[in-house]
């Protein structure tokens, strides 16, 4: 079982972590307005805790759980506070015609959050590729990014205590390519399969 | 059934041949050595012609099976001749470290076989994320993008003909997140799955 930081309090925070409660981890989060991680904390229950915005975070995995304009910023001004963290970004940088990222550069949240960290800490891409209804009851496939074994070893074991399935694509600079498939999840969901009941992910094939 | 010319003679022609044979497809390919597409046609069988390199290829989609760097050129060349066509990009356009694209802009090869295409062509982005032996014998899921509503249906139709799942992903601008995806293909291959017996493709998860 993982011990987890959630930083934010929106949808994405309260789907993760009431999976996370309910596969066994330990979870705090944490808000810039305390009383709102306090009620999400009450609403998760399973002694699910709310840290102090900005503070050391009490669990080894922080989500950063924000809209992904907030995601760099926000762990540039938590700076040594993450550092030793696994510093897990779920962001989808999408344009505004969801055909490309906000970001023009071959980078991602991900790869910039990690220039922004502290020593010591390691940012890993993941769960981005599959929508929140899905997180909340589904059993998808998970893809994550990093360059490091260690935190992604951290991150595969709170995604199987999910009963989800992790699988590793490769190191962070591939977070970009898993940003492109975020794209492709949601032109999916306008074109090919027409609805949201779906998640990308891997269909073993003998040839 | 459709109609098909293959511009190539490798791997990646034959095994296309193969399946379209196979779906009851007629079927044309063109090598630059006319003896080498002669002698495809014949491996290929089912009434395979080989037509002559640069000419107006005989089928109504076009399948350019060449390596990455040899697609754009090769529309140039062929030029009117593909005025009409479905022109299908298969390609993939891997930097060596297998964790970018050969091209740093936001662009793909079937974007860029868009703009030297004829009058009246319409490029479509296919088959790219799915590794040659599963094409050999599996049904996978094929993504596909591109701007034309009537060249992507013929082109889902020849996919549905192979015994293949397509699945649109939208705009021609999202080709280069398909060659992202063809990136995230391998990463798993070389990462979390470990081996080349699977697909990308869409799992349905109702919520």
């Amino acid at each position: 079982m993982s011990s987890i930081s959630i930083i934010g309090t929106g949808n994405m925070a309260r789907t993760i972590g009431a999976r996370a409660i309910a596969g066994g981890n330990t979870v705090e989060v944490m808000g810039r307005d305390h009383s709102k991680a306090a009620d999400l904390a009450k609403t998760l229950g399973g002694g699910t805790t709310a840290g102090e915005w900005g503070t050391a975070p009490a669990g080894d995995i922080v989500i950063v759980a924000l809209l992904y304009d907030g995601v760099v910023p926000v762990v540039a001004q938590y700076g040594d506070a993450l550092a030793g963290k696994v510093i897990v970004d779920i962001s989808n940088p999408f344009n505004s015609t969801f055909d490309g990222l906000a970001h023009t550069a071959q980078t991602s949240i991900a790869q910039e959050a990690a220039k922004v960290a502290p020593a010591g800490s390691s940012v890993v891409k993941a769960f981005n590729t599959v929508f929140r209804h899905i997180l909340e009851k589904g059993r998808p496939d998970v893809f994550i990014a990093g360059d490091s074994a260690q935190a992604k070893a951290g991150v595969e074991a709170f995604i199987t205590s999910l009963g989800m399935r992790p699988l590793d694509v490769g190191g962070l600079k591939m977070a970009h390519w898993l940003e492109g498939a975020g794209l492709v999840t949601v032109g999916l969901a306008n074109h090919g399969v027409g609805n949201l009941d779906f998640a990308l992910g891997v269909t073993e094939l003998p040839a």
